[in-house]
């Protein structure tokens, strides 16, 4: 039988969770798979995390230098997450001819070509589905399920942080202090939330999967992003209301104009699939030109999902240990010079505060329409005190046409303020 | 640049669109993965056909020998369905050397072992993505996506035709037999629909997907089957009223008494994913015991859903040409010895026609209890000419229970008729 040997850099959530279960499945991969993997050597800085796990001080190398030449190692799993030490640490290992497993998002979102590159000179396995989605095999689908497809659109809700907290502002009328908070009780925010509410981690994942969903590297800094610290419970009601469920969109689409991607709060109309992915589940939703749409929907963190889209990484590439995964190379092989737009069009959900409808809405309706922009619902909501709730849901339309119509409103005579414009995507 | 040389067998629905991505994204293919796949031979006794796709003479085969001689040809699709002369082509194309591509569910279904010990011995590929609900990679997340995992369970709408009937049932109230002749009219249904409606095809995908699920080959003799003739307009009402959706549900679980896989109507309670899946789409819901829930959606059905698959098993098959798809000898590698069950446990929905609700009400309870079932719900329906109807849910039961517990019921003084059985599963 085919002995593999593994070392996991880093020994956090995900790190325990993946050494849990190569260990605790050692038989169950020889049964099953027919390969008897090891966990021949973790690298960790507190030592305590490797003693929690009962990981002989044999196997705690002081170095990476030690993983790297260390010839019972095939398979690096790197779960440190970060720039750095990861990098430095996964640029070892593959010029030592280790394969790379990792789950690192923001490495692989900024310096995938340089990694691939180093791979790819040395003719090792460079996998990283745990990047995205956790346990969901969404990497190996956009790889390997999807190749008769010209994929027109992907979208998703790719981070658990934000959808535990908005679903916990739907649900429970929550402010979202209150969620944020009761979400880092649970261990599923960060002391520090930024990565997550503002939408740097859906970024990263975005920047990934679309890069591989339209064969062609899609940088963060072409990703249009917007957080969800603004989202008021007010916004939650008043889409309840519309029949709309708001959530931190990942969206990215390949028109005639170029491509688009973004990540923002959206309202998802509440037939769509996606407006029922709650709490720190994710889904990603495709549709590409042979297969239409498809769906693919689960945990998208956790020591074990996690774990479990990196130990089958392991097991691939135990298996199959030539170089697997090939970076799209702009040009050089041939696939379309990459054109960004970040005019997307959209509907959107207006709110404002006016002093009086009457007047009010014939000017702002002339706005929108000399800027091309038909309404498909204006409403007024119960007055309080002189000042009049307003909302407006506008058919599909350009987001400059939006900005440029919203500065004329923001200037009109009669309107107070406005509250809230968040886009709708079905 | 690799060329690779690819034969269809059959150009039906599935053929025809297989050729079509074929050879209209050739360029596409060209570009993104970096192999130039032509369409060298076609092999369909119906010429009509080939003319249809504009397929010169040329290139039509005269026999299943002449496509197996051609050195042109590297992989073989085979969508001609059935058992032969499927069979004994894909037999001959993987003797003489040819990867084999195939939707072949009744095929793979019925002899998996056969087809698979030839290809090991040939040292050739053997994929069938496009057996099992559509162009949803189900098969390649099950052998790639989920190595880290025990599967405890599987349930899925793995049958279009069905879920279409049933779908239009529910919305618009329709008979079985209307909703079964709109079906036929658009082609969702054949004109013999026996395959589909009395549940073959679900326990074709069911064996294919649970084998690979549980590691083990389970065979269709082992699938309880019950199709959805009998699901009458007053079924899909009491359950609506109930909030459950009436699904034909493939169940296949690992439990402690063994493994149990069937396929039968379901009551699905509204909040379940599985419930919204509509009209033609498919789903199949995993739960592993590293993941957790994933689930994955699409198009199980139709010319372009199911030649992505194929294309894609094409694609990777051309890139990866060694020996890829292996098959769970079961002992061989190890693999527990499969252990069955029939007595599998379930909450049941039970609709009466009794002649009065006093008095009986209570024999059947006492009926209930002496087997162990215990009432979760039970209610009685305004009454109509002397009879009343009458529907009782229990709590999660044994079949065996629930199937002596009726013998007796139906000869309880007062029980008219027992209507309708249907098992909920959540």
């Amino acid at each position: 039988m085919k002995k593999v040997g593994v070392a996991i850099l880093g020994l956090g959530v995900v790190g325990g969770g993946t050494y849990k279960i190569l260990t605790d499945k050692k038989e169950f991969f020889k049964k099953t798979q027919g390969v008897d993997v090891t966990v021949e050597a973790v690298l960790e800085k507190y030592v305590e995390r490797a003693d929690a796990l009962g990981i002989g001080k044999d196997k705690v190398a002081s170095s990476i230098e030690e993983v790297c030449s260390n010839p019972a190692v095939d398979i690096v799993v790197e779960v440190i997450g970060g720039v750095e030490p990861a990098k430095t640490f996964v640029l070892k290992a593959l010029m030592s001819g280790k394969t790379v497993v990792t789950s690192n998002k923001e490495l692989f979102a900024k310096h995938w070509p340089e990694l691939e590159e180093k791979a790819r000179k040395m003719n090792v396995g460079l996998f990283f589905e745990a990047s995205c989605v956790g346990g969901v095999p969404i990497i190996r689908t956009l790889i390997d399920g999807m190749q008769a497809n010209d994929i027109k659109s992907i979208k998703g809700i790719i981070n658990g942080t934000t959808n535990y907290i908005l679903t916990k502002m739907a649900l429970e009328g929550s402010t979202y202090e209150e969620a944020l908070k009761e979400a880092q009780r649970l261990g599923y925010a960060e002391f520090n939330p930024t990565a997550d509410v503002e939408g740097f981690d859906a970024t990263y994942k975005l920047s990934i999967l679309s890069s591989l969903a339209f064969n062609t590297k899609i940088a963060i800094e072409n990703v249009h992003r917007e957080g969800i610290t603004s989202i008021t419970k007010e916004d939650i009601a008043y889409g309840k209301e519309l029949g709309y469920t708001i959530k931190l969109l990942a969206v990215g689409k390949n028109t005639d104009k170029g491509i688009e991607v973004r990540v923002h709060p959206a309202y998802v109309p509440n037939g769509n699939p996606l407006a029922t992915v709650n709490d720190s589940f994710n889904a990603v939703h495709l549709v590409g030109d042979s297969v239409g749409e498809i769906m693919l929907y689960g945990r998208g963190a956790g020591a074990l999902p996690t774990g479990s889209a990196i130990v089958s990484d392991v097991i691939f590439a135990a298996k199959h240990q030539t170089y697997y995964y090939t970076y799209f190379k702009n040009n050089e092989k041939g696939v379309k010079e990459t054109n960004f737009t970040d005019d997307f069009t959209s509907q959107y959900f207006i709110r404002l505060s006016v002093k009086d409808l009457k007047g009010v809405l014939s000017k702002i309706s002339g706005v929108l329409a000399k800027n091309n922009i038909s309404i498909k619902e204006a409403k007024q909501v119960a007055e309080k005190e002189g000042v009049v709730p307003m909302v407006i849901v506008t058919h599909e339309c350009a987001e400059s046409s939006v900005n440029k119509a919203l500065e004329k409103i923001k200037a009109t005579a009669g309107v107070i303020s406005v509250d809230s414009v968040i886009r709708i995507e079905d």
